[in-house]
């Protein structure tokens, strides 16, 4: 593996780390009630993007390989079903919890693997289709979370008063 | 340069250009008057977004030292300064004329850039401090502007009733 890719890989790590960053920052420093709120009228409250941003990480532990998820019991919920104001289906500190308890088994995976492992196939893509797909690897999954998470965290900001 | 640099400075590339794409969808399928309402009470106009993404871009042309701003008269509403609903500046059809065009000269740029000169070092930082920090070259721009647009594309989402 050659320096540049090494440097290109942990330019893209810096650039999901620094999101990462951000939105953990914005989440903590929203009140309960802050959180509990819409991030614009008729759109996700606070509490179902944290939840999403929970699964969707949590889900990145299988997707990488890196083992089971920590919480899938927040997938019919957060991903699979829209925002239903009609209930509250976990708690706030449930779900602060939650977010920094997957994160952090999140971390310490993608700060250990080495430039190598990175373009490796996630789990979501057979051998033989890697072989015709490189692009199908884990960086690439972590690049298109990155923008995901971007997305949330624009949203989220509204929630700040 | 590596085969698998190529593949990941290629994986970036999509990344922008699916956002990209996704932001000039919303923003065309937008009316004049949806592009006119604030993204969330109090927020920023879609008018002023499209404002914004369009100077950001335009200011990678220099940036990336691909040549002058198209429209650097758009810098001082649309970036200097935030929001002010009380005025407006430019035309919708002006605004999204600009954008079309300023994002059309950029892609010509980015689409015809060789692995090697993505990697070579952005015009505001020096040989001298390039050499120690080799990552401040234009696919780093390319990684940040890919996140601001996708937190600002996850805002104009909003305007879409």
């Amino acid at each position: 593996m050659s320096n540049t890719t090494e440097l290109v890989v942990k330019m893209n790590l810096d650039s999901w780390n620094s999101h990462l960053k951000r939105t953990d920052d914005i989440i903590n420093s929203l009140t309960d009630e802050q959180l509990a709120g819409q991030v614009s009228p008729g759109r996700n409250r606070g509490t179902y993007l944290l939840g999403h941003l929970t699964a969707v990480n949590d889900r990145l532990l299988p997707l990488m390989g890196f083992g089971e998820q920590v919480h899938p019991e927040l997938n019919d919920t957060y991903l699979a079903n829209p925002d239903d104001t009609s209930k509250t289906s976990h708690s706030i500190a449930e779900l602060r919890s939650h977010w920094k308890e997957v994160n952090d088994r999140l971390e310490q995976h993608i700060n250990s693997l080495s430039t190598d492992e990175w373009l490796q196939r996630h789990t979501s893509v057979s051998e033989e289709d890697f072989a015709k797909e490189p692009h199908r690897n884990r960086l690439n999954v972590l690049i298109s979370r990155t923008g995901h998470m971007a997305g949330h965290l624009g949203q989220l900001l509204f929630l700040k008063r």
